[in-house]
């Protein structure tokens, strides 16, 4: 028996598709200890749009730990927290014409969230929350109770409350006009909804099954929630960076969320990081309301400039991914075409895609082919029934037409 | 105004106290974009046992992540995971004839905590949690309800349910018999108590103002879980990993908690890290019904490998950090004689310690004092009354000589 | 200033509108304390279905107060509950092939529906309740937590948590197909949805503005819930007891709920007494778990065992009671046609009724217009928007043409 | 099988104890149908302080339903409702100097209570109350939560949040100092308490076991709650209109709570009634805010106003409460001297009296055997372990003599 398995819990999951001791990752592949390479397009999640070990990101790093640069420091002024918020104030925030302050919230996405919904309580007055069916937004207790999962509610062992789940775009397959329901039950004074604090909603939904609202649907949103005062949060911790393309999932929507979330991708090098950006009039905390003892995680800062500078001087990478994102849409419409009967569909937008199984059985052994073949995937939705492709937005064209080439062949392997 | 003033949220509260920009630090200082060292008795809230950039620990950080080690894993098997599991196997748990189980609940202490209220509501099907006057858990939803901070709480903008607040060893004075309430409350089926799932407890109250509980009283509290079938959670996110000598701050009361949290230092170098220590027979979870981005940082994993090994393999440390807490007490003492009629009371276990103010503007005040003389230190209890010190474990006789001397002015500067 | 006002809380609401003393009352008559009499087409908001003071019930009330039966007699067994028991089975379970068990829940239907909820819960282990827009089930908090007026919530002071509401018949005019975003939201492990213990729903809406639901609506909300493992709670306070035509307003839709709630006339006088009854394999209760001071009143007892033998041993009543419905119905449909441009609506079943003006404003000026003509009428529907009939079941033909004809001139009155 | 065994649910209890059917009743007298007589120390557990059928009482109400009186008002101006608030004012509310407003909150005392809650709660904003251990206030979920019982709290299916039990007097037999634990959390802001709107509190907890608060313990919980600016609510439902001598049982302690509720007793014959008297600046609520159908049942009205008239025009029956009282109370403490091993204790006040067995068992048994022996008395306490008298206020002496006859006889029969 590993010690893995005599030591570590149950709980344990990715583990279990790939059951290999990886060792070294270098750009899109991940290597066992053995020195097997595996092509990953799964990118800690959504945690490694830059790829894995960025060689400037880790120039920087390497420097900063090796000049004996502050590691830790709550939230204190330092030097790298300083060069992060010019930075990102100048390549992000200043560019878009948007002036939120920012929050560091704790170490994940998650402390993100919890801060988010905080905040909007607090400003409010009000309990309730709107999610949206299949979100994912974290574990903790108030993250998780806006968190569509049954089996991952299931977990929390308290009944989850104050959140209502209204249809995500496309829940009735456009059968039915956009937030009929919700509107209807908000202008009902009669209609039993508590009146909401907040929307939160993902520009696009990861775990949920790579469901990506389409711009007019977060327009229309967004219109909804100034019409009745509700704050909106846009949890943007696995969509934003840039995986969509632009930074912000909701910026081709023309659209500034109240609230954003970021994590994962924000730090750059998988190193813990997340940020809660809020209207600079909701900013009502007391000092102290809100901490944490991993809210200033300098490495984290080193590589989250650093990424900015490289990444989001100019439009390159948006426009990569974006290229990239229609080469593997293209692709799945192929695979969707070449198989008539299976009951395919393709989905997603930018880096972030999918291809929609009938069940989680067809899905996992897809995933578990590409596994033999060398590529990582993962499924989502609540099923597990969507193959899910986050790769680095920074893969090659080649990674990525081998990677289409491993997938083609275990959806075949699979389906024929 | 500054970029912190211009972007930083209001809510924001270390650096108010410290109004410097800090750049580097090395071993027990910290030093600011000037230059100008500060002695750091505070050690990131207890997330530095090991001093800062602790030269070991930073060896092996630089070669790991010079060499292309994995750094982002989510809970994927890695070879740096396998080196932390065995080495806290052998190092922590064998030793100590513990079996726990291991979860990585995600990045921080508050994930601990939500990881154990989870799964501790789930094994018995209870919601019910005892906690603690002045205990401090975290700040997300769940971890925030067992807090006892009332300006922290009224931040949730949710009432906070399901926690029912006990007093702490000492709470009166030792004038009541301990547990006196609490196990009235449990024997009479009319006290109207929600029967409990678990007690969370911290060995020593940190943030509440270095309460230490007594040997005895734990025991008791332990006696009264078992006798009651509650599951006793032990919060050692802060007073874990030898802060009050042993590694488990509750290793001289002889008990066995059924969870425990770790979090902080178990990182070693101030890197995100996380572990809810679970009793065998309790790892019920299924895969996945815990998750998070951020529970596989092998930076992390492999800074705490390096601690465990280097401070844990044998009782130095432990013996170290007992001595020195007791020149502190010494020093302590001294202090609440030299001035009889200022109402000081000397408090704390090991390298947890702390002077009570009779309000929290002397406190306050020495701490500015100690500032101003080049010593970070901060006060907590409910009102900012106590001078608090959580120097680095591994701080030299002369840095403790000479802080305790910047202590010593700086309670005379403000007292007479 | 009256003694009312210089008395009673502010919450008094109907004396606004009928700002009078009244004294005696008889059949479908109130008299004021000046003799002037007022048609009652409210009956007591459904509570006097046999009239004001019926005389049949009044002798035996009479009778048994005079020959001193016990009046008081919490849940011991009396002659008055034997007869009423036996009775009830008689002429309302077995003649519908009911096998229900029958609780007596305390004296008004909010009992009724507070006893059903924590049975549905108990049962099924689940804390979470479907309702509907517009519902109203009580002031207390169980009860309010499932009714929709956002006014009568607001009074409960704690959020309501644990009820979500979905669109009741008609919400969306037909437009979209029954129950598709409940059962979408049911079959989607991914929903978000809380998996519900039961439904509770009305028959026809009465507080919410006289919502008749269709019988095939009735059928396939029973059919869903049989699918789904959802008990059906049907709240028959208001409609029941013949409101609609059959005893039980469900009837017609040929479906038995697991638990039906009971109160207002089925003590038949108009004295304080409820019921809930329940599928005998849901009777899990252990003595006393539910209790309270006002479940036996005997008075209430005979009046509702004497109501049941007069009105119940036929089909008379609800042929009756039909056949004026229709007339009320057409006379309704003439006064939506007399004026096209004004939006009215006509709604309801049996003598259930109600007209729906554009505005709460409306529909009130009606009320206060029929008010100075001598007849009793309130609105209902989240803004008041609808004027609403509730007349005796026992009114003559004569009462009913007197009734119309001064609703033919209020309306006028308000309208031209 | 009778009838009761198959329609009614399982919940029954009293006929449980009493298996016999009860067919009339008169003053302290209920008949079975047999015609055997039962002496009755329980009194609709406190709604029938004037006794069985009162003769004053029942002619007033005869010759009220007789004249055709109206009977179901909902919450219109009635006549009979107007000699009640009047005859309440001149005889209750203004010789004790009190200027409540009054509430009709619905039929029983859990709407009394459940009213008073939301109202408190909503003047204050916070959603936390204070109960007391052993407390008993209702079977809805509002009035559950502040309940103590817990197999009636299990009943909830909910978590029942909002509420702490703080030990009620005497809890530790006057070992600790009053609201010592109360006080401390209260002013400590760490201590994780939730700010309360206000603390509920029975003046002698019936069911909870006959536990009487001392004079000076009422008076310092309402110093307390002046003092943190806490409402205090007096639940008077069984202990009010007499029974403890005074009209309401705070009298004695000279205080005037904020909130009052009062049933049981207070419609003086047994029919439903109740009322929430309030403060007159905490008269908060929008018209119609709280409502109900059963807040206008006239006949009630009529027998309160009478019993008002017959019983509070002096202070004969509060001297004779008194006194019937004393006598008990002698008598027990003799009971409890004549069994010294047998660990027994006599407790209560005015006509609210018990003896505490070591046991719920002996208890219970002893109630068997009075009830053999012609007498009704019930057990009460979390265990069931008290002997529990109510009789009638206007019980005669011989009645006393007899029934503390049987109870010695059936004392005896059990202990030796």
């Amino acid at each position: 028996m590993s010690i893995f398995e005599e030591l570590e819990s149950e709980v344990r999951s990715y583990s279990r598709g790939w059951p290999v001791v990886f060792d070294r990752a270098q750009g899109s592949y991940l290597y066992d200890e053995d020195g097997k390479a595996y092509l990953d397009f799964f990118a800690g999640a959504g945690a490694l749009n830059y790829g894995h070990n960025n060689p400037a990101l880790k120039r920087a790093l390497i420097d900063y730990i090796a000049r004996d640069g502050v590691t830790h420091a709550l939230d204190m002024f330092t030097v790298a927290k300083r060069d992060f918020l010019q930075t990102f104030k100048d390549k992000i925030l200043a560019p878009r014409d948007l002036d939120y302050k920012v929050v560091f919230p704790g170490p994940g996405g998650a402390n993100a969230v919890e801060a988010a919904l905080k905040l909007a309580r607090k400003v409010t007055g009000k309990e309730a929350v709107i999610n949206f069916t299949n979100a994912f937004h974290g574990m903790t207790l108030g993250a998780l109770s806006v968190t569509g999962n049954s089996m991952k509610r299931g977990g929390a062992g308290v009944p989850l409350v104050h959140a209502t789940p209204m249809p995500y775009d496309n829940y009735f397959d456009g059968s039915i006009p956009d937030f009929l329901y919700f509107e209807k039950l908000l202008e009902d004074s009669g209609s039993g909804l508590n009146e909401p604090a907040a929307v939160i909603v993902e520009g696009v939904q990861g775990e949920g099954g790579i469901n990506a609202a389409r711009i007019e649907w977060l327009k229309a949103l967004d219109d909804l929630c100034k019409k009745h005062g509700i704050l909106l949060i846009l949890d943007d911790v696995q969509m934003g960076c840039g995986r969509t393309g632009p930074f912000f999932s909701f910026e081709d929507a023309g659209i500034k969320p109240d609230i954003v979330c970021l994590s994962k991708s924000i730090g750059g090098y998988g190193i813990p990081m997340a940020l809660t950006l809020i209207r600079p009039d909701l900013d009502v905390w007391e000092p102290g309301e809100h901490n944490g003892t991993f809210r200033g995680i300098s490495p984290a800062f080193v590589t989250a400039t650093e990424a900015l500078r490289v990444y989001w001087s100019d439009d390159e990478l948006e426009k990569s991914t974006k290229a990239k994102g229609e080469r593997i849409a293209a692709a799945f419409e192929g695979i969707v075409e070449a198989y008539p009967d299976a009951n395919l569909f393709a989905k997603g937008r930018g880096l972030a895609r999918g291809i929609e199984f009938p069940n989680g059985d067809l899905a996992g052994k897809v995933c578990a082919a590409a596994f033999e073949r060398g590529l990582l995937m993962e499924t989502s939705g609540p099923d597990g029934e969507v193959m899910k492709l986050l790769p680095p937005l920074t893969l090659t064209d080649e990674e990525l037409t081998k990677g289409l080439s491993i997938i083609d062949e275990s959806i075949a392997a699979v389906l024929t």
